[in-house]
């Protein structure tokens, strides 16, 4: 016996604001829409883990313990990071130093997660 | 173009703590050890998502905005909150209200997750 993955939850002042911008940065599909949350989905025949995005009161006020890994797919980090800026994310400094190989940024409430350079896939 | 989730990354205080509590917790396995940080896989034949464990200097301060959802395996909820009562997890209170099907628990450095009913699987 033991636990088994289900889903990642992500609370969200702005609910259908995090769940837009998830769906675009990572290329997911709206699952759900259940007591105000939104549950986001990889299309079909994607893996990836599913996102329910809950609504709370309150803003977020430290950096998260837990965040998002995630690698480009079909272009290049820069090419990337580029794009989520231009959705709305934003480059997020958690002390990363400047040699460091991958990109920290933030959604718009501002939840860290990385851009990994995907050298090594 | 788009992101493809990677792994999730988890900040430590205590790395081989918290990587034994998840193992266990998951029933996932060691898959590399690297600068500090521990990296949990499921093992071969199941899913679920990549789990690295990084040190980080600061406590935990704040509730996380993100959180992991889990379903019990091959057990009920009440007895898989007492296993991971005995890992050294320890019951959760986020202002969920006694009403809810999921139990609130956090990890050993304070780190919500829950426990769902496993009732609509």
């Amino acid at each position: 016996m033991s636990s088994r993955f289900s889903s990642l939850a992500l609370d969200a002042v702005n609910v259908p604001l995090l769940a837009g911008f998830w769906t675009r940065a990572l290329d997911y599909r709206v699952a759900e829409e259940l007591d105000g949350g939104i549950s986001l989905a990889p299309r079909n025949g994607f893996l990836g883990p599913p996102l329910d995005i809950f609504p709370v009161p309150e803003p977020k006020t430290a950096k998260n313990r837990l965040h998002l890994d995630l690698v480009p797919d079909g272009c290049t980090q820069e090419e990337e990071v580029e794009r989520l800026l231009a959705l709305g994310a934003v480059l997020a400094d958690v002390g990363q130093g400047p040699d460091v190989s991958w990109v920290v940024m933030a959604d718009p409430e501002g939840n860290e997660f990385c851009i990994l350079s995907g050298r090594t896939e």
